[in-house]
């Protein structure tokens, strides 16, 4: 798919409202292509000027005698469906489209924007835009956004804010990281989307990690599908703004209420292994960090430090965030006493006590011993390297500059991620740069050292969890459950009774407590008998009666037959006194669930974004309280289910506490992974809640299901 | 106390082991004292020189024929029990010793560090370190650390890491922050302690702020002394290191356990008023925001911004971390309106839509009217501001530094913060420096303006609360008390018995709910008749059995004279199973606690930093798993306890959820008081527990009381 969009690409650019007012689009797009040499034909296009800045000028596309690979189009938005026509019938296959004025200007520009991609559509041209700050690719030297001093390098951006890619290039210039490839400012999205872009990124070989900048995706979906597939061939980092915004207003269940928040983005994109950032200021470092180094097989860090503050900002940070500092083996200690005064620590972290004052190549010696330390997955360098020629004698600068590349060499040669922390960083040394050209990101934080490390290490197991996945076979509808769903709609309900909703479960082999519909005050001792001697929940079966507790509908621990009828009473009389003219299908009897359960909850809502989505969490006061919830996308995977049990900030409770057994992790897996398949089968299924589920050592109990018809 | 300190300030400096040797600490420093110009008169003391650097050098301090203020000593550490009794001899009030070897270097190092603080006692000397990288005071020029580029300023540092100050003296020069006023290096704190150098800066009149680095603080208690006066007179910047140390691993009791954490040190810190900053890559930008600008009167912050991707940014950071977006008033919008463009978003963020573009001074008249709106606290302006020269027209240069003079014009004129984040921050543009003359901090990243924003407006309410809280007089012990521990420790216990520890809580006038302690059968029948008919609990008591639920030695919900004497008889005989040989005193028996009260848990231990602390949090899960507890040091005010409450994660709870009414918070805040008082007045308890509290929406039950004597 990424061939349609071979114009990010181009050998040739027409500027449609190319001008010879400095101020305009239209001038400075031509003056920025003839300075930054861009390699390709540029034609000007305006009726009025023979020649823009030495160059012919054309009164229109059709007048160009050569291929037109893109349009820069500065033209206001009115003409734009007349322009976008011209570029089709030229063969143009791509234009961006700077104006503003569309659909994000109310409705008669919403009516323009339509019609400017139905011209798209019709006439064969893919539309960056419009409302967008524009695009570049550094490698065609094709600068259509005016960024000054752009490098080539791997780094690709699509953003949703031109503001945001500028802040990104000036910070890349200034802190002098890797360069950029391409960027796309997408705009209003009218035609080419998030996941296209991202799919071409994926496939341009220039570009080595993305970038992207979201504050919302028009369709999130299309977005995880191309972000699955990116992220085996590159990282794909992100930041998602706008994540205090109010969520969907319109839930109508308790899961709904909880979704269409960051952790439904968080959770989704993090499963399609997107590295979601939460931080604006480390976007670009994690984004170099991840495009040079290889992920590390496991969590295990190893710190090299010439001083004890560093060394421990460095370890509280890594071992606050999950990662391990393993002990270094017997030989590894050995060879480092062998290279450091005696008053080195040779645990972890590794502190030389001076021993680089006056001769920094030791930095090398002994990374290169720390490296090979089979106990160890990653190398995080902190304090002074890079500054000993600074701080300490100008006759060091050589051996410095040695190190440097001497440690650069070291990433392949034991494919291990090797990172270098320095509060030289900013001066951007001789040393530094060397190291940064060497390979190893260079950084003036230990926390955002330590943040890239770990999300290294995340991208790492996400892709490989994602190689490894098999996608969920789409899973058919059976009979009864379709069935049961017809009826409802039927019947004009847009949600399922709970005995239907159990029996749709079942049908699924979800196994369900044994419950019976009673009708007929004369039906109980059927049911009786059919239970045996345990106790019983009842509660009302009715459309009108949602909050059967509020209503007094609900009867819990009923023994007996005597007991039965008196319930059964009670529920009849009180939900008509809730409601008199309440639709009464019956009363639900079931036994009354096992105590000593953890209460859990598993709710799928249809988020905006991001379509299908699966909530899984404690019950009762962590989810209500704590809000101690997780997210993913459906379909889901075993690995995406246990991830979920994982996840939960109160997740010691499942492994059993106070004594309590663990809980049944298998048997919840295969319920989260038959829930998928059911809301697969039934899409019109849009919003179900198991809540609460009990969970024991053996199995589960569902004592309530809700579903909601779309 | 600071008086003492005026050696930190000094008009002489001797030079203890002065050489010719440039690779030398004792040459080095001489040369920058002269390259620098140190005001005062330099002493080389060197018997083997006659002079060094062109100064006279003298055989030892006695031939030196003027006062000398302070003496670096730059020998090795076995000679430094003489040089400090020199030092005496000869007047000088204050050392600075350099040399390790002391008691960071074992025994016979601690030993030679006892010798030398014996003599500095005893010869009048207050001695910085020993195993210090040194100190400076840029505004007497003189540099004793060797750092270089030293800009005079506001900022004070003190820190356990040398490395760490040199970290911060780089980082401010590169970006061009606020200068140092005097650094510290406190070394072993043999001598001079945290506390005192914290007084010290708090008298100091060039000192706006002050930044401290800790690992560990030998004397937290004095610490949070110093710091309570401090903070009232400026603030005091804190970056705790080693956060992630196993905590106390001989802690007898379960808030034993959860103590000599982070929690315990940022909880007591916070409560004296400390700034403590989690990422050491925003100490240098939060204490400069600090002390350049007046703390909000609360938290409603109003954001200015010139593209909706940092504007989206900050108000999520904003947000997220608890500050306030007030909608403008309609006056402050119909201003807005006047002067932005129509596209501009009038709301808060308030984005002026490319209404600065042409003219940056817009800004200013914008922030004019934001400021003036009764409805704001503080102002964030966010994005390309400092660069619109480079962005848009060198022509717009002078026009952007007049803009800079009047926004800094508006924090005294409003009495209100003012922060600028731009991305052209680090490259110092003119208009950045004008502004930051001006007194405006301006921060690269967004999330690290907002994090001072946040800290800025915390910093005032502890302020605030410091300076009106009267300090709890102190507790004295009753007789009652005091016989109850006197007895436990001749019986050889450390620990009461529970019928004791209730004895002495009500004997503060704590409320508990009655219990008898029945050590015959024969009583249990008048125990009955006091209580009436309630249902029991009846649980033994034994010093030799801590864990009476193992020991199956408590029996719950006991109704009438029957079941208490099988209950009594069990409970016997489970603990004699349980242990033959226990001293069992009897059985206590209690009404039971009514149903639905929130478990709690309130917990006193000694930490060894801080000395006495309060832990409370939720009881059961919430403390067990999740860790939710927060911390404070004794003894407590009615707003700390408040405070507390307020700051669990499920503070929800207390509230009132799922229907519950919400929890007496007077009752709970009574009795944390009452609590705090008796530690205060029982030194000897060193544990205490009360667990679990259940809280009602009238008053609380105390179910279980633990002290630990010491």
């Amino acid at each position: 798919m990424s061939q349609s969009l071979t114009f990010l690409n181009p050998n040739s650019v027409a500027i449609i409202g190319a001008s010879k007012d400095p101020t305009k689009r239209g001038f400075r797009a031509i003056q920025t292509l003839l300075q930054e040499k861009f390699a390709g034909a540029i034609f000007p296009i305006n009726p009025k000027e023979a020649e823009i800045l030495g160059l012919p000028c054309y009164p229109d596309l059709a007048s160009v005698t050569g291929e037109i690979d893109l349009a820069l189009i500065c033209t206001p938005a009115r003409t734009l469906p007349a322009m976008v026509q011209a570029c089709g019938e030229k063969g143009v296959r791509g234009a961006v489209v700077l104006a503003g004025g569309f659909s994000e200007a109310g409705e008669a520009g919403a009516r323009l924007e339509q019609e400017m991609v139905t011209a798209a559509r019709q006439f064969g041209v893919r539309l960056v835009g419009p409302n967008t700050s524009g695009m570049f690719n550094t490698h065609k030297a094709c600068n259509l956004v005016g960024f000054s001093n752009l490098q080539p390098g791997g780094l690709g951006i699509l953003s949703q804010s031109g503001n945001m890619a500028l802040s990104l290039v000036t910070e890349g210039q200034i802190n002098g990281h890797m360069g950029f490839s391409t960027y796309i400012g997408v705009g209003n999205e009218a035609d080419l989307q998030f996941s296209e872009y991202l799919d071409y990124f994926a496939e341009d070989e220039q570009t080595k990690v993305v970038i992207a900048y979201v504050e919302g995706l028009k369709d999130g979906r299309a977005f995880l599908d191309s972000a699955r597939r990116a992220c085996l061939k590159k990282p794909v980092v992100l930041y998602k703004s706008g994540r205090t915004e109010v969520g969907q207003s319109s839930a109508k269940s308790h899961t709904g209420a909880l979704a269409g928040s960051y952790g439904v983005a968080k959770g989704a994109l993090q499963q399609a292994g997107v590295t979601v950032v939460s931080q604006s200021d480390q976007i670009l470092s994690v984004a170099e960090a991840l495009a040079l180094l290889p992920p590390p097989p496991s969590k295990r860090i190893a710190i090299l430090a010439d001083g004890g503050g560093h060394a421990t900002i460095a370890a509280d940070a890594l071992t606050e965030q999950g990662m391990l500092l393993p002990r270094l083996s017997q030989e590894t200690r050995e060879r480092l006493a062998a290279i450091l005064p005696p008053a080195a620590a040779l645990a972890n972290p590794v502190d030389v006590a001076g021993g680089t004052d006056a001769n920094p190549e030791v930095f090398a010696d002994c990374a290169e011993v720390i490296l090979a330390d089979p106990n160890v997955d990653a190398l995080l360098i902190v304090g002074l390297f890079g500054g000993y020629a600074i701080r300490f004698s100008e006759t060091l600068r050589a051996i410095e500059n040695h190190t440097a590349s001497r440690l650069g060499g070291m990433i392949e040669r034991f494919e291990k991620p090797l990172l270098l922390q320095s509060l030289y960083a900013p001066m951007r040394t001789e040393a530094l740069v060397t190291l940064r050209a060497a390979g190893v990101p260079v950084h003036e934080s230990v926390e955002t050292a330590v943040r890239c490390l770990v999300l290294l290490a995340e991208y790492g197991a996400a892709r490989s969890r994602i190689a490894a996945a098999t996608v969920p076979s789409a899973a058919e509808a059976n009979a009864a459950a379709t069935s049961i769903i017809t009826n409802a709609r039927q019947e004009g309900r847009s949600s399922l009774l709970e005995h239907e909703a159990q029996a749709l479960l079942r049908s699924y082999d979800i196994s369900l407590p044994p419950s019976v519909l009673i009708t007929t005050p004369e039906a109980l001792a059927q049911a009786r008998q059919q239970f045996g001697d345990v106790p019983l929940a009842m509660k009302v079966v009715s459309k009108d009666i949602l909050h059967k507790s509020d209503a007094k509908a609900v009867q819990l621990n009923v023994n007996g037959e005597a007991e039965m009828q008196q319930a059964y009473a009670a529920i009849m009389d009180n939900s008509r006194a809730y409601r008199a003219d309440a639709d009464i299908k019956g009363v639900l009897a079931t036994p009354m669930a096992r105590k000593g359960g953890v209460e859990m909850i598993i709710g799928v809502t249809r988020d905006p974004q991001f379509g299908p989505i699966m909530m899984f969490g404690l019950g009762g006061i962590f989810v209500e309280v704590l809000k101690d919830v997780v997210f993913r996308s459906l379909p889901l995977t075993a690995v995406d289910a246990a991830e979920m049990l994982d996840e939960i900030k109160a997740k010691a409770i499942l492994g059993g506490v106070r004594g309590a057994p663990p809980v049944d992790r298998e048997a919840i897996i295969d319920l989260m992974l038959r829930i998928s398949r059911v809301c697969q089968a039934h899409p019109e299924i849009v919003e179900l809640d198991l809540n609460p589920i009990l969970g024991y050592a053996d199995g589960y109990a569902l004592v309530d299901a809700r579903m909601i018809l779309g």
